[in-house]
């Protein structure tokens, strides 16, 4: 399965310095291979009034070679951009302007997931780069549809977000940040 | 000063049992120097867009001997009902049924207070049991209208919540539990 | 597959009063219907010298009817105890005084789990009461024996322990909770 | 006050990619402007046998200019090395090989810390780039020996390290950082 992290989109730096945080595809391509890039990933949820995670967001991409897989929203940080910024960016990016997601209260993140070039070093992979990436659970209150690339978004239960069949159709080892995000709001059996 | 934790209300039992789980005044009393009472406790926040915590929710209550205290939503959990039931039920008891509170998709407390009915223990103390209680940050998006014994929400900037003056006026010690559910949001300079 | 908790033991109340903490069989008994009880379980793990979890503890057990089940370190908190206490209680009593465990410095659990007597309200029963669990993640050092009802401790690595073999041995759904501890220590894939 | 977050070691790439990870000044001074830095920061703690927080250790610095400042332990993860590699490694490079530090079973930190090279942006800043750190709160159980150039830790109460004092002399705005550590653990009133 190809494996892959969503490129940042060439919006300009939010940090005001019009284009110290803009990088070029070859600087990008050089950079990847020398410090870790800082990622944020989103799980959407929907929930029922108390709180509870009914149903959870997976993400259908088409990858260059045509092959199907399943992806959360995920994306870099740049310079000079808050936490919550990117987060609320690649959240717009990848579910539409109409997702009215809410962001939690704490910037901590549930988990914290290291993708490393070659496998075996953690659970998860990205054969382009070092990156690690805070991952949240965000509930979304909207309506979802997917921009960009990913081609769909499907709603499933946590039981079905947790199968093995699910799990191994995610890209980069995602199958378990998944688990994971289920496991943080007690919606993993 | 005077401390306390609210009463449970008199509402029947969620669970079904219709008898079971209520107590007298009595029976709880007893209970209450035997058995540790877990509760659940709220700091109401109000957020922007983005998450980020713009202003916290102080109640202000009257003792049986007139003294003014600031508290916190605060309440027992009930034999057979959930904790976001308990949550939920002492939000609106506490804020009123327009507060629209957005529970946590999360059940893991930012902080588990221990009360104790002697000082010198834990941070927190309560003269009439030893209680449990497990404390959220949650965002309110109504309007907040305080029932029962509560007079009046003050709402506060984070630098407020967190002065020596507010903390100096809570009850039981709850004045570093706002600054911990502050801190767990980044909210505490 | 029987369901319990295990009992606490009859050790004198920690909280000084030396009478009013200990409840007799049929006290405790009437109390289990009408108030939540609260716990504290610890999933036993050994880690490495970088805190990566290298394998986890299970407790094998007989019930009263001769049936083996599996389950992890759990017990009741009794008045006046600190959770601290609580914990390091039960885990000498599951572990024997030999297994010097690491108590986390924050005392969050990674999970609530609650305990319903009927089956569907949450992942959890326990059909003797209504009971509310703070889990934690507990690094031993030492040598485990376990002592009183417990039979064995068994070490799996983190892919055995969040297996549905093992899952479906463990009382009272408690696979779910092994499997959100490895989650919150980054172990489950 | 001179704010600084401290420069990463010229140790050889832990990835393995020899030259790879390694960047000249000039080479990390332009990146510093173009993207944001990952970091890792530990606050140092003693803990006693039951984990509650005891002391806290802060580190003395003197900056270019001879200024004191006090600081906690903090450095940069690089290029194919793992967080808690880099975490070990900067416990090393500050408290001395003999510290022995307990680093957490969960890579979860306490808080995301977003320094921003200009003030206002959030609670942090470091003037020479934009840097997100995770920082833990780690137990060490050994002696500690500041190397490098930290002249000196000073081990407090929970009390000290809260008060204003220690924070107006924190470099970057980490008093916050300090009493965000102390609430995760319970040990701030």
């Amino acid at each position: 399965m190809a494996v892959r992290t969503p490129d940042p989109d060439p919006t300009p730096d939010p940090g005001g310095n019009t284009n110290a945080g803009w990088l070029s595809d070859v600087e990008l391509e050089q950079i990847r291979r020398r410090l870790p890039l800082l990622y944020v990933e989103a799980v959407p949820v929907r929930v029922d009034g108390l709180g509870n995670v009914t149903s959870v967001g997976v993400l259908l991409r088409a990858t260059a070679l045509g092959e199907m897989t399943r992806t959360i929203v995920s994306g870099r940080v740049l310079y000079g951009e808050t936490l919550r910024d990117a987060l609320f960016r690649h959240l717009e990016k990848d579910l539409g302007p109409m997702a009215f997601p809410l962001l939690p209260a704490s910037s901590v993140p549930f988990q914290v997931a290291e993708y490393f070039p070659i496998p075996g070093v953690s659970a998860y992979t990205d054969d382009r780069q070092h990156a690690v990436s805070l991952a949240y659970v965000v509930p979304v209150t909207g309506t979802c549809e997917p921009r960009q690339d990913a081609l769909e978004i499907t709603w499933m239960t946590p039981e079905e977000a947790a199968s093995d069949d699910v799990a191994s159709e995610m890209e980069g080892g995602r199958g378990a940040l998944v688990r994971a995000a289920l496991a943080s709001v007690g919606a993993l059996r």
